[in-house]
């Protein structure tokens, strides 16, 4: 059997490192699982223990989280591309059944671009159509260079609609390393005191890329909440929906007063409504992710990992300030606007960031490289790392 | 470590049991995958050992089945459920392109209803719209009792469009054990001689519970062909498309035309243009399934295991026959339409169904209940059993 010794350090962006913990108990879990005689890849996800084990997923994420019961915890395939359309699907179906008189050019989807992902997001609700989408904020128009997703704007900059069917950010923008701060009086804070319908504003935010490195701030004022499993707790094919009730509406009836048909695996309802199974879900990916949830509560929750990410970034952050003064490295978030979880920075000089990332290497250090798209280094820092 | 002989004998009809060889060898790679000291549940989508596994799975269903180059072999989340919608999207979008002017009420969609999954294939192209659902054929009309999924009806019982966007079935009905048959002379195999447009007519088969059991008929001739994984070669969390490339359209060049706009994910271009990987895929699904399919390869490919499925289910069939002489069993599904993958039969007498599963649990025999929709037995014999 493979020792942990033969592992590298993985700074993978996502998929992402697990604790080995978990892997080898998973590993048990492939050949029999909960005592079955039947391994997790094989059971019946109607069967008795199965429907335990991802009861005890939604638990262990409600109690963590602090969820509270006007929302319900839904599981879904497809990641966060799925949920690209299926927020934008559900949540114009509920404004359909709210406004059934409103034309779709009256409609509007406000659109918080901060990086990369939410780009790509406000770019699919655009070829989805059925509603006009509003940039609410622009990132790059404050950036440094006047073309960088590197910071979050401040609360001023951002111009939300009067009645929107979607207001949409992303907390933690991977590729660029940009994350809103969750210290409500620091300026790169969401700005939630600008939402005109306050706790029930239809505020979707995708976490795919720091969901449970820490508590959420105004979680209870959200509609939706997602994220991708494999950036930070799981294997990929499981995305979590953390939605409030009101925004699970009857997709069919939104459907019969004019809004798009939504696919039966897309709609809120549906899941709900069948507990997360009207299709087959990945059991692997829900049982493995229950078990990293299960570690997680065994260390100490939330409120453990928030201070161990604090210390981790502060370092990390730390260490990079000082490279940047003695011209080793140049950072490439704006002070403030900086994620806990992925640290893009540039190593200068000729060489020296295939220099770097060989010595890397050496140390048995994999993962480091920037996206394609951005270049620079990025290193992840999750919140299973401590694990090891 | 838990070995096999804790095992049991799991006929669930999906998620299904799984070679042991391959559970170990995933236990193996969950920590350390292909050398890289990544575990394959973190492993990077796009890593160089990653893209090797996933062109590796292409290769292995494109050979043992046969997929000529006309048809792409694309990969997916979602399941059967997922592709009821993403096979009407795909294929609607389609038909907009070929007849820009076509208005929906005009454009049909052929479905041959033949068990619980095709009925449900058939109800959500109805959701969607779009188009108008002709019903083919409905084998309930042919039935025993008038309202039961036990046959496959005769050839000139099916009525398809003059021009339909697309003409759908379910090769194989997992819940109501009934299969056409692959000999193309019987009566109850699939009526290709009927379709219209020849090798270019818009046929689409839900493959999902016999997939890679024996070859596929008149393979060449299908728009699309797809089957969720776990049923028969995987965990669930994959889902196998082979779609001829003139069914790979732009989408949104037909949404401008007036198609529905078809979520990022579900498009077929996308899914093609980006080698499956525009979203994160499962990873851990993809790997076990290539290792599934490697050792079929070993084994002797569809050859080997379409004349054991025949014997399995000659045996299987033959004992029930007996059976039914002496009073003991009695047969759901009307000779010639009988599934090999999934025998649907009752336990004669009082109290003998739940006497006869206790005694099968005593022998270690689990999963054997039927669907609670149509209730009798429900045995599945998929082509891994041999593996044990």
């Amino acid at each position: 059997m493979t020792t942990s010794h033969d592992r590298v350090i993985n700074f993978g962006a996502g998929p992402s490192a697990l604790p080995v913990p978990v892997l080898e108990e998973a590993a048990k879990g492939l050949l029999n699982f909960s005592g079955t005689g039947i391994g997790i890849a094989e059971i019946s996800h109607r069967s008795k223990e199965f429907t335990e084990c991802i009861n005890n997923l939604e638990s262990l994420i409600r109690t963590q989280l602090g969820v509270p019961h006007t929302h319900s915890i839904l599981f879904s395939q497809g990641g966060g591309s799925g949920q690209f359309s299926a927020v934008v699907m559900n949540m114009l179906a509920r404004y359909r059944l709210l406004h059934p008189d409103v034309k779709p050019e009256k409609i509007t989807m406000d659109y918080v671009v901060t990086g990369s992902w939410s780009k790509k997001a406000a770019e699919e609700a655009r070829r989805l159509g059925g509603g006009q989408v509003n940039i609410a904020v622009n990132s790059r128009e404050f950036s440094k260079d006047g073309k960088s997703f590197d910071n979050i704007p401040a609360h001023d900059a951002f111009k939300f609609s009067r009645d929107p069917a979607l207001i949409y950010y992303c907390e933690n923008e991977t590729v660029d390393g940009v994350e809103f701060s969750h210290e409500l009086s620091e300026p790169t804070s969401f700005p939630f005191h600008l939402l005109k319908q306050g706790s029930l504003a239809p505020l979707a935010a995708d976490y795919s890329s720091s969901f449970m490195c820490r508590p959420i701030p105004r979680l209870a004022d959200h509609a939706i909440i997602y994220a991708g499993a494999q950036k930070n707790i799981g294997p990929a094919g499981l995305t979590v929906i953390i939605v409030r009730q009101d925004c699970i509406v009857d997709v069919d009836a939104a459907a019969k007063l004019g809004a798009a048909p939504v696919p039966i695996t897309f709609s809120y309802k549906t899941l709900e409504e069948s507990k997360s199974l009207y299709n087959t879900p990945s059991v692997i990916s829900i049982y493995m992710t229950a078990l990293v949830l299960e570690l997680m509560k065994e260390k100490g929750g939330l409120a453990y990992y928030e201070d161990l990410n604090r210390r981790k970034a502060g370092r990390i952050y730390g260490l990079l300030k000082d490279g940047e003064e003695k011209g080793v490295f140049k950072r490439k978030v704006k002070a403030g606007s900086e994620s806990w979880m992925n640290v893009v920075f540039e190593v200068l000089g000729d060489d020296a960031e295939k220099r770097f990332l060989e010595g890397a290497e050496h140390l048995g250090m994999k993962g480091l490289k920037g996206h394609r798209s951005v270049g620079g280094r990025r290193p992840r820092f999750i919140v299973q790392r401590d694990h090891r």
